[in-house]
């Protein structure tokens, strides 16, 4: 079992990378969500052999797995923090079957976890205890793609980069891009409302996102299937999907509109003296660069040393107190170039810029996002990361990885911060040994308290998963959770779709 | 009474224009909307004294209207299509208010229709029987503006052009423009919505609008206000008021992204000989101009001579079979002609540009495009317009112009498309010298079953309103508006918000 847990690839939220022959503490299984968090099972039934034979039936037995070694991976998520009790994982081929399992289960009120790729970081797609883990993987046809239009239409089990490589054939590109791109669902994407790393040029799922198929918990199949880019006929039902997190329903296919892909893309990577800088580069690049720019990422010394010294990375410019990634991407290769060179001057010429390196060669951009979206992995190789998700006002963005570094002391390995700085979405983490509960009583809840008082976002983009519905309170008003429980008894009167998730109790 | 309607001023839904001293056999006051489509009222509560008298006392007088004059202009659509008979029109303030008085409503069973800038072509914003008129426009206060991040918040009842022009001083722009904006309401195009000339550009209102805040039927505030770009703490509330009507609650107040203002604007005119070619210059449009692209209108011959004939503007160009307007907006001036020169200059050896104008100055702009706005009211001068909006996949996007023409033949006036070619929603107006009931069951629900051959929507940006539901199901799977009944129910039980809209029976 051990030795094929340890196979899971570790996956980067940010671009998949593999990390191989690592070694660190926490390879031992994780514990039990439900022992480590103290949670108490929810009156479900169980499963029994009939319903296995009825699984079988409807699926053929090799699509409900129940070997103890085959369904352990499905039960622990990637950052090995949650581990839940499932007894077997079914994998519909179709949205009538994932209706018929639905249905069943809604009858024996047995609970059901959606799971696509299993790159979530809130815990929210593996079980707490015995849920049946209804695994989209096999649906994964492409079913079309309108190159005039951009409408590409898909099953929910497609995984994102396959999508992008597709529509990429057809000069388009997915208007999403995250680390797990290798392994993430674009289902699961929509059902969390990912965020990542275009978002800054593309906007939001809940903008790019034409259309929805998804099966509600009693097994009805809700239609809106559609592709067009306007369709004002009644209630907008594809946004009850959409960062739901699999509790409303489970998406079983998707409409996404793919912008066209871009001509001419550069890169640059600057050394920073400080945080004021970044902030004055933002708004900078905003102004000089405006429709052409299509990332700004910052990343604090911390989070660099961590991949050099954890991963052997090599990073192209010196040592910098704070470093800007800027992607600029358009349709005239010598107009960006000539935007970005007086960007660059400028910046260069006040200072907000040190050092810098700017490219446009596919193999060293993508060496330098490489630093970037190793980041969120190479803290593993300290032993344990406590992470954290969290919008901020751009004026207040920094002061929190500060905070936690005073308070923390020598307690940690590691604290450090970087992040989509164009959406105000900063990631922190936090490196120790192993998991201790002193840290992690040290950071939560103070990390949500100090969001809070700037009216922040306690999940900017991780979602709350299993992790935070306790916390959720801190960014979400009492009203709002009262509807969101009216919301989810009236989609799920029997609650279970993806239970002990979302919704504080 | 007639005197006090006459004045009510035409306000094009593509931009606000004003035609003065227009003779039209529609002058007259339009029928009862219950009489002309045969609506039976439904068992609400009916107003009394003892009401009138809660709503002054919580108000003061002068905010409950029921002079019956000054009544009137709040049951009548500006297309003169539809008509109310409500006896009060409060006026609200505050979100405090509009929760009290919708607990009130709510406990009393009387029905209530709440109204923006009254600019919609669905009658949705007018009442059908005696419901108690909601109107927002004096909750007109701008709250805040974050310059770095865009994020502008305000009350339901600004005025759209007063937004922009109040963010263009901060050097953003609204994410969405549209004809009506010097009389729509922020609160409404939210509630409706709005597409518009920008939606190509800037995406749709799911994807720009950060926080709301709205009241439930019981009077019940929910605040999801936040200014955020990234916050995935729970079900994304807000979106359930985006675009349902106000039938499941009343948006109260708006947080929503502004992009930055661009700082160099140019619009080409262009003549072109065949639906074919208009559909290759957008292929063409989109390739070139890339990410500068924000507008691609396409408007036919009918389209324009209506402008030139009823209003007597005058065309810049001479006599096309289509005519496209396509705008840039950009960063760089120089940049931007040059991309757009080298798009003309190939699309007229090409020959899919056969005449045009290009333009960067201000005035002569907005001729233009004052021309492209007037066709929405320009019909209204041959007496009555029968107007469609739908949206068809880009292949197919004409051929439902000449099937009407083919149709109707000499029954109709004029018979003409046109619209945002970028977004696959066309906008087609029949024009008649007065409204038959013949001409109406020509067309009706001939259009739609024709939209719905080529999964087309029904009403693309003009919503449901009062005059769709019954055709809904051209464009939605019945369990699609089973859910939609279904969350009507759950959100508004006594179903006392905007009453025969939006829902079938």
């Amino acid at each position: 079992m051990i030795r094929q847990f340890s196979q899971i690839l570790l996956i980067s939220l940010e671009k998949h990378i593999f990390i191989n022959n690592l070694k660190y503490s926490t390879s031992a299984l994780p514990r039990f969500s439900s022992e480590k968090y103290s949670i108490k099972r929810k009156n479900f039934g169980s499963l029994h052999d009939a319903d296995l034979n009825y699984f079988r039936s409807l699926l053929s037995a090799d699509r409900v797995i129940t070997e103890e070694s085959d369904v352990l991976p499905f039960n622990i998520d990637w950052i090995k923090n949650c581990r839940g009790q499932s007894k077997v994982v079914l994998k519909p081929k179709t949205t009538e079957e994932v209706s018929q399992i639905l249905s069943y289960c809604n009858s024996k009120k047995l609970a059901v976890c959606p799971q696509g790729g299993n790159t979530g970081l809130v815990g929210g797609s593996v079980p707490v205890f015995d849920e049946i883990i209804l695994h989209l993987g096999l649906m994964n046809k492409i079913i079309s793609l309108d190159e005039i239009s951009g409408a590409l239409v898909c099953e929910a089990g497609c995984i994102l980069e396959n999508l992008d490589n597709h529509v990429r054939e057809h000069n388009l590109i997915m208007p999403l891009d995250l680390g797990a791109k290798g392994s993430c669902h674009i289902g699961g994407n929509i059902s969390t409302n990912a965020g990542g790393l275009r978002l800054l040029r593309y906007g939001n799922l809940h903008g790019s996102v034409l259309g929805i198929e998804a099966v509600k918990a009693d097994g009805t199949i809700i239609d809106c299937l559609r592709t067009l880019k306007k369709d004002n006929t009644g209630y907008h039902l594809k946004h009850l999907f959409i960062g739901s997190e699999g509790t409303l329903g489970v998406v079983t296919k998707v409409a996404v509109h793919c912008p066209a892909l871009p001509k001419a893309v550069t890169l640059g990577f600057f050394g920073v003296n400080c945080f004021e800088n970044v902030l004055e580069l933002y708004k900078s690049a905003k102004s000089s660069l405006g429709e052409i720019l299509s990332a700004f990422e910052m990343a604090d010394n911390g989070a660099i040393s961590s991949t050099v010294e954890n991963l052997k990375l090599s990073n192209p410019l010196g040592d910098f107190p704070f470093y800007v990634l800027i992607e600029s991407s358009g349709s005239d290769e010598g107009h960006d170039n000539e935007k970005l060179n007086r960007f660059l001057t400028k910046e260069m010429e006040t200072g907000h810029i040190i050092d810098g390196t700017v490219t446009s060669e596919p193999a060293k951009m993508r060496n330098i996002w490489n630093i970037r979206e190793s980041i969120a992995g190479a803290g593993l190789v300290d032993g344990y990361v406590f992470k954290y998700d969290v919008s901020i006002p751009l004026q207040n963005y920094y002061d929190i990885v500060l905070l936690l570094r005073k308070r923390l002391g020598n307690k940690a390995t590691r604290v450090y911060g970087y992040g989509h700085v164009g959406d105000g979405n900063i990631h922190i983490n936090v490196t120790t040994p192993e998991y201790t509960k002193e840290v992690y009583e040290m950071l939560e809840p103070y990390i949500f308290e100090e969001v809070a008082k700037v009216r922040g976002s306690i999940s900017a983009e991780h979602g709350v998963g299993f992790r935070k519905p306790q916390f959720i309170h801190y960014s979400k008003d009492e009203t709002a959770l009262h509807l969101m429980h009216g919301l989810k008894h009236f989609m799920d009167p029997n609650g279970i779709l993806n239970p002990y998730k979302v919704l504080p109790d």
